[in-house]
């Protein structure tokens, strides 16, 4: 039961110490978290942007709901998905998955000829919900591996996206953001949720069985 | 590193053995992992339906793309988002949530009414958006606690939501579908997937760092 544990202990912490940095091990181990967390059709259609530089946190904090919060966290990772899907970008995922599996390129043709004739003709937002979705996948797990390691973290959708976006010129990068996640050392003394008993809606409300 | 360890266990499982069943107390361990997924507010907005029962999930199948696996496995689990955000619901966690915690009921006023100015005045639509991205987080989580478990899984976005939705009767939960997860024992002869190597975008495409 270790995850269930380490979800238990962990919460979305109000404040951090600023003086205090995690190390870049750890930092690692959380993005490998999100990297390999499954997505529709193996496509991953997003990045994981890692920010720790102190004056890039100060811009993209202008744009955050709690900007004191994430200014002194020691690291900012921002969750960004594929602004649409593309020809280009779906057969570079199953290219490098045929070479990486030592199969012929095309193998799986029939298959991304369905995920292009379905996404293709879709509009840019529309692809976008899709892709944002996936991000949460990986945003789940990674705050689950800071949880295992006992590091805290804070995940993030109240910010401006437009202000994220501009700083990182994630345009450039045919990505928008979706969701944040601070990570650091949180500051007891300020951060008044830590004593706060955990609250989950109760089981038998959550789960409806059909035995 | 038991949970990246985890991660890289696991695969999307083509076909299930439908003489084999996963017992309960795994089960409520990989719905618990859900249950304590965080979410946007802490609002929670879904529930978890498993099914068990062969023939709802005969009549599930029937709106799958892969509907042997489905009928095949030995639970779906459905994570089924609120249609829709209400004053009521908002009210009813954040009721709860005090008690929970023995603070007076309105303590999170102001909070709340932000939250209501935010959500209530947009189109069930959008509010369907952001309740459905919330259901990727619980998603995962399960997936990795199945994968701890050494429980094979199934993340699935592609099925036919209105069928779903129509024989689990979703409307009246004031629920809709999102995906679904389909548990079981994995029939090794056709799962024709598991002896392929996981394939993952490499960490320097995957990552951009700001130091």
């Amino acid at each position: 039961m270790a995850l269930i544990e380490d979800l238990q202990w962990r919460h979305a912490v109000k404040a951090y110490d600023p003086t205090k940095k995690v190390n870049q091990e750890n930092i690692d181990k959380i993005v490998e978290a999100a990297r390999l967390a499954p997505t529709s059709s193996g496509l991953q259609p997003f990045k994981v942007l890692v920010v720790e530089n102190q004056d890039i946190k100060d811009k993209l904090s202008e744009g955050a709901l709690n900007p004191e919060c994430m200014r002194e966290a020691s690291h900012i990772l921002i969750f960004a998905a594929w602004h649409r899907y593309t020809e280009e970008r779906i057969d570079k995922v199953y290219d490098f998955t045929t070479d990486v599996r030592g199969l012929p390129r095309g193998r799986f043709e029939s298959y991304t000829d369905k995920l292009k004739s379905i996404y293709l003709p879709e509009q840019a937002e529309e692809n976008f919900a899709h892709t944002a979705r996936q991000t949460y996948i990986a945003l789940g797990l990674a705050l689950a591996q800071a949880a295992a390691l006992k590091i805290d973290t804070t995940p993030v959708e109240g910010f401006n996206s437009s202000v994220i976006d501009k700083v990182l010129k994630l345009d450039k990068l045919g990505l928008k953001s979706v969701s944040l996640m601070y990570v650091g050392v949180a500051d007891a003394a300020r951060d008044w949720i830590a004593p706060m008993k955990k609250v989950r809606i109760p089981t038998e409300e959550f789960v409806v069985e059909y035995k």
